[in-house]
């Protein structure tokens, strides 16, 4: 059965069946709007897209693609050091698509939001004349005064990455797990300069971390932390890894190390380099730009 | 220049200017996501898609095509009884499009923000191997208590429509005015029973409301408002409209209809029928489909 066989409003009846929602959501999917209660911390509000052919292909599992899809946007929550709440789920689709495939998208976004607790609330479905895309927006919270932008790094902070890098396109890029813990634990128990997921790649993402910040940086390659069988420039520039990357001061630094092992005894924690009073763009070639390749 | 020729950071560095943004905003546009405060006011959340070749052209202009997608979010905020908040915007353009449309489009998304006092406060731009593809994400808040859903028809209801329908392909299906101000004066004046805003067109909507309350409906096809030079069916079927429907308690029908032509003397309100004990797939063909056709 295609989507043009079923019409869009089985569609919408098939996905919106058994969304996880908790009980802070009043009006779930199906009307115009959700309606959502939200206590007294801040909002986070993040959107993010996969594109068939950019981001996966036909042939990519579709739980994966939604696991993927609704993932990211959880690893920019992270990035902030909030906790994802709840997501709206956009899809265009060509009308000839088979529904079981948009059945097994839905089933890999009911995994991810699951395994963060997050409602599903809403969505849009229109029909595409190309391939298929979908776009998520995904609601956080964080303490008020605990949230963590790019901006805070200062010359002479330690940088560091969670994880290893490159080689995503393997697979990786649709089955990693966004940091939420480790990046909420950091939050609570170091002091975080500024914070960033790594989506496009360290080469492309750590000067647009550190231009926020308004410092330079020099990074150590040897100490990159790479996936088996990548070079570092595959380290630098393969992009969606979603580790965190993440700046604290020297001394904070020395204690997170010491500390990091027994929290997240599976997980690597490499200090890469340090930020400086040079300027952004130095020495990192490489990464993803959407635009040009 | 092209989107290729500018590159991404450049394209999202020029887009991200100028957004307009209130003292809610702690983080703007441009860091993993957005940081909002929250008022103690329920949350509203919506998602919303418009797509080349579906929902505009190439030919259309760009400043339209950005009013048009935010306006159709405005429009479901302004269906729960809601105010609009906060904007997030998902482009997907091929990379060969010129950098100007996509400036056009921004230009039409800020003059949209602004009429509603809306903080656009992120997005996500990629590159699409197909069409442009713009997806909206809207916040609104709405009292604890106040909101209008579609399920809360009862039969012998009334059933009210704001302006006139039908021929939106003409042009006004990219220039049309969200009724905030209406329904937030509906919904403060008004008891409603259920409300919602008109998109695929009366045929395909109005028996979604009546699903949603369990009820069936009876329209008086000569009542439906219809835009000059269509026929009622094209008032029923041509979708685009977002205009409001909503149903109210029969006497308070009468009230409001005393009360309308003071508070918005230059938009018509018509009561196009009412609510029955019948099932709600009774007799209104054509509407809009996003998969069959």
């Amino acid at each position: 059965m295609t989507l043009a066989d079923a019409g869009e409003d089985q569609v919408v009846a098939q996905l919106i069946k058994a969304l996880p929602n908790d009980a802070r959501v009043l009006v779930p999917a199906g009307d115009d709007c959700a309606v959502v209660r939200h206590g007294p911390e801040l909002l986070l509000l993040k959107t993010d897209c996969v594109i068939e052919d950019v981001h996966f292909t036909r042939a990519s599992p579709p739980r994966a693609v939604g696991w993927k899809a609704l993932c990211r946007a959880v690893s920019d929550v992270a990035a902030m050091g909030g906790w994802p709440g709840d997501a709206l789920i956009t899809l265009a689709a060509p009308p000839a698509l088979e529904f079981s495939w948009v059945r097994g998208l839905y089933a890999g976004l009911r995994r991810a939001a699951e395994r963060y607790r997050i409602n599903v609330v809403g969505g849009e479905t229109a029909r595409s004349l190309g391939g298929i895309f979908i776009s998520v927006a995904l609601t956080g919270s964080v303490p008020s005064g605990r949230y963590v932008t790019r901006a805070g790094g200062e010359p002479g902070d330690s940088i560091f990455v969670t994880g290893k890098l490159g080689g995503s396109l393997a697979g990786r890029h649709l089955r990693f797990e966004p940091r939420v813990e480790e990046a909420v634990w950091l939050n609570e128990n170091f002091r975080l300069h500024a914070m960033m997921d790594l989506s496009d790649g360290l080469a492309k993402d750590l000067p647009r971390l550190a231009r926020a910040s308004g410092v330079g940086f020099r990074i150590d390659r040897a100490a990159v932390p790479l996936n088996r069988g990548c070079t570092v420039d595959q380290g630098l520039g393969d992009g969606e890894d979603y580790e965190l990357l993440f700046i604290v001061a020297p001394e904070e630094g020395a204690r997170l190390q010491a500390a990091w092992p027994q929290a997240f005894p599976k997980l690597k924690l490499s200090r890469i380099g340090e930020l400086n009073t040079g300027t952004a763009v130095d020495g990192v070639p490489g990464g993803y730009d959407h635009f040009r390749r």
